[in-house]
C-alpha cells in the first residue's frame, strides 16, 4: 500500500511572533495516528495572501492531503478563504448553511449578529462545510486535482471538534490509511543516554523500516519505536517484541506505555491498591494537585491538598512544629517529613506527597541556593525523601519538582510493605 | 532599512507525530521581538536527511538567517549535523571544545562518558560553537553564502540558553535589527467579535503598514497591533496612540499590556493595595494556586490554598457547614460563599477565591450538567459570585473556570469599598 503524504499548514502572525504556541499541529498528529497516518511536513506562515499561497503550492507539490489551520475567524486579520478560492480558481459564495449555524449559536447567547459575522459566511464555491459545534467558523473540505484540502479555525477546541467529527470520518470514508505502527514507553528518573546504553544493544540491528526516537521532558523520557511495513502483523509483532524487551530491561523505571502519563499511571496504581492520596505543597504551589486532578475520575483517590506558602500555614494546617521551622528551616528534610505526616492527618489520606524548596529566581542562600528542593512521599509509618538540586528557572523548577515528587510517590506505592 | 527575513526549521519525528508540542519556535519569536526582528516562515520536518535538506534549501531561498532546532542529541535519531556538513560542502570534524564541555558537565554528575557522547562532538567544519550550560549539545553558528545558519538542540531550556547567550548577542554584533514595533493588550470577559465592534471604529482607517490581530484564549483575548515602518518614532507614536484609545474604550476589561498575564496583573494589583490572597478549590484542583504561584515573588501576597476535593475536607478545613453541603450541595453558590469565608479564616488572608463545580467528563445531573461551575471571590464583608455554564471538556473547564475566578477576584479588588 502506498504511503499517504499529509501536509499541515498553520497560518497566523501570532504563531510567527510567538504570542501563541502552535499546539494544533501536534494534535493533528495525534488524531491521525490511530488511522496509521502521519504528517509528512509542516509549514507555518503569516496572515498574508502571498505567504499562504506559497505554503499551499509547496504542500500541494508533495502531499495528497493538506490540513490547514488558522485564519478563519470573523475579524480583519483573516485572509485564508480568499486565497483558497483564488488558488482553486473558484469564487467565494455566501453560505446559508454557515449563516444559520452562526445564528443558532449566537442568538441563545444574546450576541448580536454583526456584519463581520455575515462576512465570515463567504466560502470558496468548492467547499463542503464541516460542522463546528464549538464556534462560528465551520470547517471546509475541498477537493482539487485529486488532492484533499481541509481548512479549520485555529482555536484549538474548535479544530479538535472538526478533526474528530468531520476530517477523520471523511478520511476513513475515503479509505485513507497506512500500515504505520508505533509504540511508546515512558521512563522516569533516567537520562536519554543512560536509557540508550541499556536498550540500544537490544535493538541491534534494528530493521530499516523501524525507527527509534527519544522524547525527553523534565524528569521523564518517552522512548518510541515507529515502523512502516506492508505486512501489518509482522510490523506489530516486531515492535511489540522490542518494546517488551525494553520494558524488561528498564524494569520499574518504565511507568507507562502508549498515550498515558505519569499522573494517569499513578492514578491507576492508587486505584489498584485501594489507596487515597493528598498533597502538601510549598514551592510547587498547587501544581502537583493540579496534575493529579487533571485525570478524569481522580476524585476516587485524591481527597485534597494544602498549599502552604507561609510558615504559619505550614504550622496551622499541616502541623509542622515551630521548632522544626525555626531550627531546620522551611526548606529541609525535617519539614517535608512533617508535612507528609500532617497532610495525612489533616486530609485523612493513606499517603501524602510533600514539597518545600526555593523555586527561584531569587531567595537562595549559600547553603540553600535557588533550586534546592526537598520532596517526600509516604505516611507516618514510612516516608521516602529526596533532595533535588535544580537550576535557576522558576517554572522549570516547579515542573521538575512536581514530576520527581510524583515519581517518588510511585516508588513508595510500589515498595514492599 | 531592509527587512531581515528569518526562517525557522524544527526537526523531529516527534513533532510530526504530535508527541511533542513545538514550543521552541514560539519562543524564538519572543526572543527576536525585542530586536525588532520577526520570523518569516517556519518549516517542520522529520529526522530524515532528505527532509532536512528540503527545509534547508527552502529556508535558504528566502531567508537571510536560518534558525534550526532539534536533531542534535546523542542518540541515533539525530542526523542534522551530517546533513548540515553535506549542505555546506564541508566535513565533520571532532571538536575538542565540545568534548571538554561535555566532560565538565557529566563528570561532576558521575555520568560515564560513552561512545555516543564522543560521536556527538563531531561538528561541521565551518561551525563556531555556542555555549550551552544546560546540556551536552552545544549550539553551532555557521555562515555560508552571506547567510547565517544556527543549529540548536530541541530541548526547550537548552535552546533558550543558546538563544539568550549566543544567538541574540551574535545578531546584535552583526547589527541585525528592523523597525518593527508591536503592542498588545489583554482583555478579559469579552469575545473577539464584541471587542472588534468597540475597537475597529477607532482604527478606521488603519495605515497599511500596521496590522491588527486577535489572539483568543480561554476567557481572555489578546489584541495586538504590529507595524513596520522606516520612521521608528512615527510608528511607535501611532501604535501607542491607537493602543491608548483602545484601552480607554474597553475600560476595566483591559487587565494587562505587553508580555504580562492575568496572574501577573493580579499580583501587581494585590501588592499595590497591600492585600493577601488565598485559594479554596474543588474542581479546579489547585490550578488557580499554581497560576498565582507561577509568578516570581508571589509569596508576598499569596499565603496558601486548600484543595478540597471531598465534602469532608470542605467541612473540616474550610468550615463549609454540613447543612449547606447536604441541602444546597457541594456545587452551589452557598458552598462557594462559605468556602471563601472559611478560606480567609483558615489561611488568615484578606481575600479568597473559591471554585466548586463539575469539571467532567462525567458526574453531571439534569439540574447541574457537566460544566456547571460556581466561582466566588471576596471575604466575609463582601463576596462576588458567578455561575458558569461551560462545556464537557475537563481540561478546558478547569482552565476556563480558573481564568474566570481570577477575573472575578480582579473585579472584587477593583470594586469600591
Amino acid at each position: 500500500m502506498k504511503v499517504t503524504r499529509i501536509g499541515v499548514i498553520n497560518i497566523g502572525d501570532e504563531l510567527l511572533l510567538g504570542q501563541v504556541i502552535d499546539s494544533n499541529s501536534a494534535r493533528i498528529g495525534q488524531f491521525l495516528a490511530p488511522l496509521g497516518l502521519s504528517v509528512h511536513r509542516k509549514w507555518c506562515v503569516g496572515d498574508d495572501a502571498n505567504e499562504i499561497k506559497y505554503a499551499l503550492c509547496e504542500a500541494s507539490e508533495t502531499s495528497e492531503i493538506i490540513l490547514i489551520t488558522g485564519g478563519l475567524g470573523p475579524t480583519r486579520d483573516d485572509v485564508t478563504k480568499k486565497v483558497l478560492a483564488e488558488y482553486f480558481g473558484v469564487g467565494l459564495v455566501f453560505s446559508e448553511e454557515n449563516y444559520s449555524h452562526l445564528k443558532n449559536l449566537l442568538e441563545p447567547r444574546n450576541v448580536p449578529i454583526r456584519e463581520v459575522h455575515r462576512q465570515q459566511c463567504y466560502m470558496p464555491a468548492n467547499a463542503t462545510l464541516l460542522e463546528n459545534k464549538m464556534g462560528t467558523a465551520m470547517g471546509m473540505w475541498m477537493e482539487n486535482g485529486g488532492k484533499i484540502y481541509v481548512a479549520m479555525p485555529g482555536v484549538p477546541y474548535e479544530m479538535d471538534y472538526i478533526m474528530t467529527h468531520g476530517v477523520l470520518p471523511g478520511l476513513i470514508a475515503k479509505s485513507y490509511s497506512s500500515n504505520m505502527y508505533h509504540q511508546t514507553i515512558h521512563v522516569g528518573g533516567m537520562g536519554e543516554t543512560e536509557i540508550a546504553a541499556i536498550i540500544e544493544p537490544l535493538l541491534d540491528p534494528l530493521p530499516e523500516y523501524i525507527s527509534l526516537a527519544y522524547l525527553p521532558a523534565l524528569g521523564t523520557v518517552r522512548v518510541r519505536l515507529t515502523g512502516n511495513h506492508e505486512n501489518a502483523d509482522l510490523l506489530k509483532n516486531q515492535i511489540d517484541e522490542y518494546i517488551g524487551q525494553m520494558v524488561i530491561s528498564l524494569g520499574e523505571k518504565v511507568f507507562a506505555a502508549g498515550d498515558s502519563s505519569l499522573e494517569k499511571a499513578i492514578g491507576t496504581l492508587l486505584m489498584e491498591k485501594g489507596l487515597s492520596i493528598g498533597t502538601a505543597e510549598s514551592c510547587t504551589g498547587g501544581n502537583i494537585a493540579h496534575k493529579i486532578t487533571s485525570i478524569p475520575g481522580s476524585s476516587v483517590y485524591f481527597k485534597g491538598g494544602i498549599v502552604s506558602y507561609t510558615n504559619s500555614v505550614k504550622n496551622s494546617l499541616l502541623h509542622v512544629s515551630a521548632h522544626t521551622l525555626e531550627f531546620h528551616g522551611a526548606v529541609s528534610e525535617e519539614t517535608v517529613r512533617e508535612m507528609v505526616v500532617g497532610c495525612c492527618t489533616a486530609l485523612g489520606v493513606d499517603l501524602a506527597v510533600a514539597v518545600s524548596g526555593i523555586a527561584g529566581p531569587d531567595g537562595g542562600t549559600d547553603e540553600l541556593p535557588v533550586g534546592s528542593i526537598f520532596i517526600a512521599a509516604g505516611n507516618s509509618d514510612k516516608i521516602f525523601t529526596r533532595k533535588l538540586k535544580l537550576g535557576k528557572d522558576r517554572s522549570r523548577n516547579i515542573e521538575t519538582a512536581s514530576i520527581y515528587a510524583l515519581l517518588l510517590a510511585r516508588e513508595w506505592i510500589l515498595s514492599p510493605k
